[in-house]
């Protein structure tokens, strides 16, 4: 999984029939350190997020698998909201 | 899903007979202030995009899940265009 | 569909048996104005590919779909033919 | 397969029900002199490993094959604990 | 299919047993002029490789079909020797 930062929403217009009555969230990537990457993509809030919160995102085949994707012709999905990152 | 912005298009000859018929975009991704990125793509669209547009795109087994792309050869659908992008 | 150019062709001896007969090419990712980027992939010809010529390549699960790829452990077909790219 | 180390762990909350149970490594990518790479992945220990120990992961649909990460939606999984390297 | 350079071997000792009896090789990815990239790979060796032979690796789901992956929970297998590259 990807660790991700959410960082702001995306409204889409015209789309494809199954991407209907999906919350789209913009994530960024983030580091060890939360600092952010430049590496940007659009996934599926599957778990109810807020701004600036850390996520676990899925992509692939495994973005289409939650409870609240299934079928849905999406490759990123929010699956888990992070709380604690303990380094070692 | 990755927000990628129309630049072109793409005609081909001789292709794989599950191609035939699509309309194939060249795009481009685009950052979080839609600055262009040195990334490109060749994507079937989906929805009726114009140029200039931005859209979201999916990758992999994704792009073939598509009402128009089912059972194709294709790895990129464009399935949204984007109409606002709000960060918060 | 990834943009990439022909550049050359690969002989393999041993190989898995799924892997015989196919014509191997060695292509280049090639930037929207054809400048070759420093990306290489070994991909099956499914087309009739010539060198220098400018081809759509898939990947993944994707590149095991077309009629003579079917079934056999590839992950990188050209499946068409680039005869022209229109910029808007 | 990546070869990886484990910096640390990774608790969430809100997740989705697939998640629950399973201990998150936080994971960076090493190269061949194990010198750590600016890659980091979440990824689920199927192995039992402890910090700064070296494993292999899996990404993608393989993630979701091992006994303990069946169905469940994960993109990385930690299959084995990297005893020994060879260079020739 | 990328193509590597067989640069070593890689042990692993507690692991996914799924995994055992597998020899993996640590490889490295190789440019057009065999040109070592700072990109390493743990694949399965399903065709017997040497040191420093070129090989093709295929990733993915593909990597677990062939005939002594099938089945396994790899993600990179080597499948062919490269002979010969001829660049037009």
């Amino acid at each position: 999984m990807k660790m991700v930062k959410v960082i702001g929403s995306v409204t889409t217009t015209i789309k494809d029939k199954s991407l209907e009555g999906f919350k789209l969230l913009f994530v960024q990537s983030v580091d060890v350190d939360l600092k952010e990457k430049k590496e940007y993509f659009v996934a599926v809030d599957t778990v109810g997020l807020g701004e600036d919160e850390i996520a676990l995102m899925v992509t692939g085949s495994t973005a289409k698998r939650t409870d609240i994707t299934k079928g849905k012709n999406v490759d990123g999905s929010l699956v888990a909201k992070v709380e604690r990152i303990d380094l070692e």
